[in-house]
């Protein structure tokens, strides 16, 4: 999506480490238009997989999250990392390794907001390992929920994610593919549909 | 706001200790299009008062935030409660005691992304007991930024947060306004624009 790609180009940061810091437009401050053309164009993507619920984590998976939810109609729900006084004792929990805080998070959701037979579309703001990604899908086929489909606003291609991700077998999409962002330059993988056009 | 209100009276529910549950469509599910009338409406009564910018603090602001800044066209921060690697050394960050969690959390922003001179519109889902906006008021101030605006989704009116915000001198603006919630009988202020009308 070459609204988000330029964005990144403008004002993406390659820390080292493979962190690439968008926090002008994604991660702390959000840009609320760009952030409603990308969920308008992941409901595009997915609007004929037939999803009955958005699932995400906090905290900046929501913003993309949403977005998609209001172009799809459909309700978001938003895997905490700290239970909340307000969840029921018995949850959905799992652990999953945070790349950016170097330590292990929960993810946990409560049954109450995903059940059995929910088809779930996964968005989240980053495709990199996939770790984050994997620990939603078990949490949805823990409640005995399905997982139809994966979309992330920035994929970054090196990291292997989309691999780690094969065996869940459903459609993966993401807005902008990052090949490589060595000496801060960053290069995009070539998008097939619109080198097709 | 009639709508937000029939979900409250539908789905809300009284946990005790004056923790209102609204799981269901703003705090772990959301739904989108409810939170897309809200920025809506937010918007509308913020058109005014010339904002650049709208403040908010994870999580749950997130969402009320960033439809109300889709609807003003206006960027959205959201002050985090740890602070990522992405943020720089020197940050602006001050201490509020959270209700829900039952401790002090840090809510922290970047300079980078708040400013001198800005005009910050405040946005959360509840007004309680004001502290986490009057926190967000202390870093905006901090930062030499001016706040114009309070809004949230819900305000407990028996909690006493608008008068504890009132020094701010700003309007402040709930789309729902508590009055009471005894033995789950949730009872609503009367809106004096809705009975005006």
């Amino acid at each position: 999506m070459r609204l988000l790609e330029e964005r990144i180009l403008s004002e993406g940061k390659n820390l080292g480490n493979g962190i690439l810091k968008v926090d002008g437009f994604i991660n702390h401050q959000v840009d609320p238009i760009l952030m409603d053309a990308c969920g308008r164009e992941l409901a595009r993507r997915f609007k004929d997989i037939g999803a009955t619920k958005i699932l995400t984590a906090e905290i900046s998976g929501i913003a993309p999250a949403l977005t998609t939810g209001m172009h799809l109609r459909l309700p978001v729900v938003y895997a905490r990392k700290h239970k909340p006084v307000t969840m029921p004792d018995q949850v959905f929990l799992t652990l999953t390794p945070s790349h950016t805080k170097g330590r292990i998070v929960e993810l946990i959701v409560s049954p109450e907001y995903l059940s059995g037979g929910e088809r779930v579309l996964i968005i989240d703001d980053f495709l990199a390992s996939g770790a984050t990604i994997l620990g939603l899908a078990r949490l949805a086929q823990t409640a005995g929920a399905e997982v139809v489909g994966i979309g992330t606003l920035i994929e970054k291609t090196f990291e292997g994610g989309r691999e780690a991700l094969s065996r869940l077998n459903v459609p993966i999409e993401a807005l902008a593919r990052i090949r490589s962002m060595d000496n801060d330059h960053i290069i995009f993988e070539e998008d097939p549909v619109e080198t097709a056009g």
